[in-house]
Formats: structure tokens, sequence, C-alpha cells
């Protein structure tokens, strides 16, 4: 996987090259591909879009599953063995992107996460890639429906999204996938660790995890705590009723177990016609997210605003002007800035 | 309170007049002025913007209550009678505002909004205003923000929200208001009714509604039931624990418990800190929100986007385009539109 470090940053290819290396099932390529779709320059965003229209649309015949839960509760490792066992049991490729608002773009960061799944990043059935930051400058979350895409078109049909937590300000990875598996981990008395508020209700399963050596039977208590919390919660409109399970990333106990569960999910989805009514609604979503994005990556990008978005973002929080007036501002700004470069194109030709 | 229909959609006053109305607290003024802030014509945008820039930033004296639950769950007699409460108790004014899907702004609307809040309706203290479907044409949101804050500027400081639900992709009002109320009902067993899923866990309050005559045995059954499921959420930031109650519109049982409830959660999050914190929170969002409106309110006024949206989303959900390509569309369309106009601006000049 060390390619992929080489050639992230390195020299463009051509449209030709990248469609031919994603649908070859390269991962340097793949890579390369999703460092132009996550970059915010103008000048990237044309091949960025027709390298997204080229994968075309393979939503069908693919599975993304959104891990989450807070810091420690072991999510990469679950991950490895889970990718593992889809691996070999399968025979399936699989990708894994993780979306951490600490990481960064940086080969630093693709390291640790590599280290934390030491299977999945020695194997060549695996594709692993940090994503930044949640929220960037602005506002704006990263293109995850965008990098799923592209991923499933290089045949990493099994998709990972690791993060660690859905707030409503970020962009929601519970609209983007189709289970939501949630770890936790046992805490003192009947608590349970590691859950973020407003996530148990909306997750398909939790998995309490690290039940291994000295920790079987406070995983076992946490994990009936969990079953019962589960059982007071009004029913999910899939028909899916939600289930917890204790498992162990060290000894491999209940990853079948998991695996099998996101399966029979998937199966019955698609039964029940909900799958094709999700994918329905994800495709609108992203119709709207991805006007919405482009209208403010034009406003963040433009030269007055991002002199001044900051410091006005500061003065906001501070409460030295309203979000109101502060909004305006910078519209003005905005369209001033639009204006002048108009004139000045305008003047050229 | 039928001043307000006869006024509402009538001629327009000067900014003066908007201003001295709003904040002498008068309610037919206060009614045009929200709906000049909710109008998306061009024309009237100008002007909100200065009305709202007039009322200024109010957010600290004042206490903004969310009421949530599904159809049928007594939502509005509950806020009747709370509000009732407030007014005769505190002698403090009392805006309600409901945010309804299936609410028009329209007369019909108002009154049987009105017919629902027998007292508020007749009362001086108060003021009642529908506010259109959750989300408009291009995923434009109610401008809920902004009326709350006119609301508090012309003196109305207790403002209840009332909503079926709040989903994902409508705007959130869990993040508008400081007090988030569930009203459920009871179901058959020892199931709650009128619960939405993934409201449960972030609700400061439950209120079992419609605790009366031969309901009383089953509606204390469900707090039990809402009262256990509450002690398994993990607990929230602000310190607060969440609590279940019963309560009754017709009878007043529990109403002034769920009053006190609110006005402790107020104190406890002032003085811890939390409350100054969430301003500044609902401040940054404010002022994204306000950016991403504008922008969005821009691209779907524009005439050629106009003409296409509607069937370009119906032949995304169709699955007849994918939404990357379909939005890359439009935008090119509204890009080409924006041009045309400055160019027909240029050679008026």
């Amino acid at each position: 996987m060390d390619r992929v470090l080489r050639t992230t940053h390195t020299s463009r290819l051509s449209l030709s090259q990248y469609a031919d290396g994603i649908f070859a099932g390269d991962r340097s390529v793949l890579a390369k591909a999703i460092t132009l779709i996550e970059s915010t320059h103008r000048g990237d965003s044309a091949m960025a879009a027709e390298i997204l229209e080229i994968c075309g649309d393979q939503t069908a015949d693919s599975i993304t599953i959104g891990v989450t839960g807070v810091p420690g509760a072991g999510k990469s490792s679950l991950i490895d063995v889970l990718g593992r066992h889809v691996i070999t049991t399968c025979q399936e490729k699989v990708a894994v992107l993780a979306i951490d608002p600490s990481s960064r773009l940086t080969g630093g960061s693709i390291l640790a996460d590599k280290a934390r799944m030491p299977f999945l990043a020695a194997s060549q059935m695996a594709f692993i890639r940090p994503s930044p930051s949640g929220v960037g400058l602005g506002g704006i979350g990263p293109r995850t429906r965008e990098v799923i895409l592209i991923c499933k078109a290089a045949g990493f049909r099994t998709v990972f999204i690791e993060t660690v937590g859905i707030g409503q300000s970020e962009t929601s990875v519970r609209d983007m996938v189709d289970f939501l598996l949630l770890v936790a981990i046992a805490g003192a008395g009947d608590e349970l660790q590691g859950i973020k508020r407003g996530v148990m209700e909306v997750a398909d399963m939790i998995a309490v995890n690290k039940a291994d050596s000295s920790n079987v039977r406070e995983a076992e208590k946490a994990r009936a705590v969990a079953e019962i919390a589960l059982h007071y919660f009004p029913p999910s409109a899939s028909g899916w009723t939600p289930l917890a399970c204790v498992c162990s990333a060290c000894t491999g106990l209940g990853i079948g177990e998991i695996w099998s569960q996101i399966t029979k999910h998937h199966g019955m989805l698609r039964q029940n016609g909900f799958l094709a009514q999700l994918r329905r609604e994800q495709g609108l979503a992203w119709f709207h997210e991805s006007i919405d994005r482009s209208l403010k990556q034009m406003f963040v990008s433009a030269e007055a605003v991002q002199k001044r978005l900051a410091d006005i973002e500061k003065e906001v929080v501070a409460g030295q002007t309203t979000p109101l007036a502060a909004a305006r501002q910078l519209l003005l700004l905005y369209d001033s800035d639009r204006q002048r470069r108009a004139k000045k194109r305008e003047s050229l030709l």
C-alpha cells in the first residue's frame, strides 16, 4: 500500500488514465482520483466532475456500512476483522473510509489508520482512505458520497465508513449508508460507554466490543442493557428490529454474527422495497447537497470572502455582530467580488 | 386576533412603521413583518433584512421551547394550557409558531391552529403563527430562527415551536430551541405512541399526554416505560437529566410540573454556562444557514433553474439521471442565466 502514499499529491493523469485505472481497480489511481475529487482548487473541479460522471451510478449492487462510536471503542480494529471476514469468506473487495474531524489528508494520518487495521493494510483486496476534517472552511463537509461512488466503480463494493459521531451540523453519515453499526464498550455498572447522544436510536445494531479476557461478563451485561434500551425505541420505518451483540476484535467473537446480521438486513430491505426507496431518497439528498456544496464552494473561494470569513465567524461567536448582519455583509462582499470579476473578464475579451 | 387575518397579505408599511409596531408589540404589524420575512420575492428581501437588523439579537432574555410529537398526540392543546400557565402565572407574553409540513400560509390554517388553542387565540398576550411547509422548492426550509427573533423583539419572550418531527433533512428544531418537549400518548400494552424515531434521545422531557378519565392508568404505565428508556440514554452534554411525566390538557394535570422543569432547566443552563455556549453555537449555525439560504434562494429564483428544477428532481428520483449529473446540468443553466442577466444589465447602463 506504499504506492498510495507515493502517488498521492503527484501530477495529474488524463481522464482516460483515471477511468481505466479506476475500472481496473488500481488502488493508486483510485487514491489519486479521490484526492482530485476532494481538492478545493477551482481548476480540479471540471476533471473531478468528469471522472464522477464516468463512474456512473453503481449503487444497486453494493453495501455501505457506517461504523460509529467514540474514540477508544475499537472501531478500526473491528472494521479490520469484519473486513477480513468479508474478504476471506465472501471474496469481496473492501474499502474503508475514515471520516475523522481530527485527521487531515496527510501521510501520517493514513499510516495511523493502517496501523490500526493491519490485515486490511496488507491486503490487496482492501483500500483504506482517511477523509479530511468533517467540516471545512465555511461549513463544507467531506465529499463522502462521491468517494463511496468511485470506490464502488473500482470494484470495492463493500464500503465501511468509520466516523466518531453523526452530529446534526456535520454531513450525516446515517443518510449515506445502508446499515449503521454502533460500537460501544462496557462501562462501570450497567452503563454503556462510547455512545454519543442521538446515535443509539438510529443504529441498526449495537456491538459491545472488547468482550475478551476479564471483560466478557461486563460486556455481556452492557449488551443486555443495550438490548433493553432498544426494546423501548419506536420501530424503524424499514421494518428492521435493531439488536445488540457482544464482540471482540481480538478473539473474533461475534464477527460472523455481525456480518450475518448486516447481510440479513440488506436482504430484507432489498425484498421489501425499502432499499430501492432508500436509494431514491439518498439520490435526491445527494442532488441537493451537490448543488448546495457547489454554491458554497464558489462562495468561499471568492477572494473577498476568503479574506473576511474566518474573522467574521469569530465576531459572530464573540457576539460582536449578529449572525444575520454578518451573513449579509459577507454576501455583499461576494456580490461585488463577482461583479468586479465579470467586468474584468468582459474587458479582457 | 381577526386583525392578523385581515392585515396579512395587504400593502406594505414603511421601515419605521414596521419597527415601531414590532417594538410596541402590535400583533398585526408583527404578522405583516413575518409575512415579509417569509416572502420569497426578490423585492422583499432588502426590507426584511433591515427589519431583522433593527430587531437585533435579543436572545439572552428569552426562552424557546420545541414541542414535538406525531399528529394526534395533543401538542396544540398542551401548548394552549402551558401558554395559559405562562401568561397567568408569570405575566409573560407567549408566541406559538407551528411548523407543519401540511400547513400553508393561509387563513384556513391559521384558523385551524387557533381552534386548537382557544385560550391563546383569545388572549391579548399571545401570538399564534403557522409557518409554511417544512421544506420548500429546492430544499429551502422555513425561516424559523428569524421569526423567533422578531417575536422576541415584539416582547413575546416565551416562544413555543410546535412541530410534528425533527427529521434530518428538515431544518432541525432541536438546534433552535433551549428545551425540547416530546409529547407522547399511551399505546396498547407498554408501548409509547406518538414518538418518531430519533427524537426520544434528544428530548429534555417526555410528557405522556391525555392522562385523564379512563386513560390515567395507561398513561402512568407509559410514563414508567419512558422513564426506563431515558435511564439508558447517555448523559446529555448540558448535565441535564431528561425526565418523563404524565399530563392532561383537559384537567391541567402536570402542567405546572412541566413548566417548573422548563424553568429549572433554563436556570441550570444559565448557571453552568451551557446556555451561553448554546447561544454561540446557535449563532454560528444561523450565520452559515443564512448564507446557504441566500445562495440557494438566488439559485432557485433564477428563471432557467425554475423552469427545470421540478422536472430534474423527478428524473433523479426515477433514476433517469445521476444526482451529480443533474446537479451539474442545473448549475450550468444557472451560470449561463447569470451571465445573460449581467450582460443585459451592462447593456442597459
